[in-house]
């Protein structure tokens, strides 16, 4: 028997080997259904054994493993995280929720829980092989579509060839892929992969939503004079009209703690240093968990946009490019999860959380609830991603008070 | 004996006759020692003959041709303006000045004057073939240097080898392209380039200086941050910053009618919709008439972005790319331009020059003044590029009752 403590290390540790398996010498890229998934799978499988369960990989290429309860028709309780990566990735972002659901369930091996635990370590979330992400959520929900069997990679292999590839049978992946009968509720931990709790000084935060977002490309058109010969007063400069909008829009977001909105593109036309602007194309991304707040952020940010274009002369016009409703977790389930971690003496956060996640296409089917861990630095998606053992180690806590707490029929 | 209207008529016929004259079929792109100049030289020699001049080519290819005094010993007045182009240029940007004076020795071919009367087509001011412009009138100055004959064109062809190949001798380039002896004054004639004059409502204006110029390429550094995970209150947003400076900028500017300041080119970094720009690189050109007025709105507008950027927790670095200081145009000639003009009816406004033209290189040397027809919408280095005949007769009237009026020995 291991302290928590020890577990959290092993965790840690065991994110670091999977983050050695890699399809990239020198770094970690894992992409799906690559021949460094096959061998995560391997090392993943191994591990499961090691705690006591039998796994097996449904046809999306999902590794999952079951801890029966003494009742054979006893509702079932998933755990999951991905173990894909984005190029030259860190070693936690996915694995750390897989690997310590896995701790989680060897701990509690002879615990007598009233529901089966199901364990699944997502092939696909990252979007990075296919361009389009969420691939195993999607097929865990039903939501699996010949058209997303079709898709290909940057070598024309498509979803459907790749499985077979991998020794996997794409006819039966909208099938067997699906979620247990019965699955009652549903629980992801992440890393933040955001700055909140560092700067906050809190371990972990329970997830009230995933934001809705609203995405526009802006096209800002005035006219490109002569940067020697055109007065101030005579020019229809579309830069100086974008920046102002991107000031107003930073000003505006930032009075208001939910919200968030980006300009993270820009482009100047001519683009000549002697060059009045005369046109600008640039990008705006507004997020919030509430929808409709997200929608009067939009409504105000394009007035500004308007009245900024209008002050200096210039035409500005948005397009919509995507746009994403907020997903809120299952309410009863969160409050349980911040319980536990209150019962565990860890002072868990309330956030939303501001990037997509499997949790976001289950929680629509499966009562859902999701688990923050601080991200040192805020950093993700790079080689220096990182955790603390100690936030570890509360979320282990965390989530094995949750476990041993829940009743399934008592929700 | 044609009168005044006829001959701004024909000064505009003959622009657009000379456009035609091109390197590339479909549009006006006149290099300097192309085969379209070789076609221009001799349309023009034609036209010099029909007006009674005989003309010569200096070896930096300038077509010139002199009409003299009756004293042989008599001083030079010089007319002068360019007759390449920028790529895909328009009709009157150069090519004005040398035919409207051509019109004006022709009218005055039997006038007596105090001066030797010669006209200047200069081969070389936009800077196109070789990447580096007015050589004709840094040759007029005795500026030419070994290094320019070595500069080389896109082809790896020198300016020596292309003097050699239009027929010319390089090596006595610095010689034969000096001006004349006792060569007492200069004028060139020039389109504005701008929308001053027309919104102005206003014909011509005399040139009283051409602003001083600074560059500088900008550098603000912040971090790149994901567009969901990051509060607004822990971004450090190099465009923002950026931003924030640029309209900045502009509002400064647009306190002082003769300063002008632009920032034409922007690149934020990475550039993806989804992540905080972590940094910009853009620049910034300031153009004033008097140099003291640049530096002290240089200094202020540095001290912005400096202000900008500690604002956001961002840093900045400028670097200086190029400084130019003002050259004032002769106050006496152009205060005798601006009588002729108001002796012929015509209200020239006073302005400076935002743009370089010859007449910043010859400045230094010869006394010389310049005067501005009104662009119409202020278009120019475009095919759009225009001139109206009424402001052509204005123009050609102003410099006609000029030369009348002028005494060399009483300046």
């Amino acid at each position: 028997m291991q302290n928590t403590s020890q577990r959290a290390a092993r965790i840690v540790s065991r994110c670091r080997e999977l983050a050695r398996l890699t399809d990239v010498p020198g770094e970690t890229t894992r992409l799906f259904l690559s021949p460094a998934t096959r061998d995560a799978h391997t090392l993943l499988t191994w591990w499961m054994r090691e705690a006591g369960l039998e796994s097996s990989t449904d046809d999306i290429g999902n590794v999952r493993a079951v801890r029966r309860a003494a009742e054979d028709n006893a509702p079932t309780l998933l755990l999951f995280s991905h173990i894909d990566t984005v190029p030259n990735a860190g070693a936690f972002d996915g694995p750390l929720g897989v690997l310590l659901a896995l701790e989680a369930m060897e701990e509690l091996r002879h615990t007598p829980l009233p529901f089966h635990l199901e364990l699944i370590a997502f092939s696909e979330e990252e979007g990075v092989r296919f361009a389009f992400p969420f691939l195993s959520s999607l097929a865990l929900t039903g939501q699996l579509a010949e058209e997303h069997l079709a898709r290909t990679d940057a070598d024309g292999v498509s979803v459907a060839e790749a499985l077979r590839h991998f020794g996997l049978d794409p006819a039966r992946a909208a099938e067997t892929a699906r979620c247990s009968p019965n699955t009652f509720a549903a629980l992801e931990v992440h890393i933040e992969q955001g700055p909140v709790l560092e700067a906050e000084d809190a371990s972990l935060a329970v997830v009230e939503a995933i934001v809705g977002q609203s995405r526009f490309k802006l096209f800002f058109e005035g006219t490109a004079n002569h940067a020697g010969t055109t007065p101030m007063a005579l020019r229809h400069d579309a830069l100086v009209a974008a920046s102002n909008f991107i000031v107003e829009t930073e000003r505006y977001a930032a009075n208001y703690t939910q919200l968030v909105a980006t300009v993270g593109r820009i482009e100047a036309l001519p683009g000549a240093m002697n060059v009045v602007p005369g046109a600008v194309h640039c990008t705006l991304d507004v997020r919030h968990p509430r929808d409709e707040s997200r929608h009067a952020a939009v409504a105000h940010l394009l007035t500004k946009a308007q009245s900024a274009a209008d002050h200096y002369g210039v035409k500005v016009t948005a397009t919509l490019l995507s746009e994403q409703r907020a997903v809120p977790m299952d309410q009863a389930l969160t409050q349980k999860l911040h319980n536990a971690a209150e019962r565990t003496g860890v002072n868990a956060l309330q956030l939303f959380s501001g990037a997509g996640h499997d949790s976001m296409i289950v929680a629509p089917h499966i009562p859902t609830t999701m688990l923050f861990v601080r991200s040192p630095g805020g950093i993700s998606h790079n080689p220096a991603e990182d955790v603390r053992e100690q936030d570890v180690a509360a979320a282990l806590d965390t989530v094995i008070n949750f476990l041993m707490h829940l009743h399934p029929h008592h929700p």
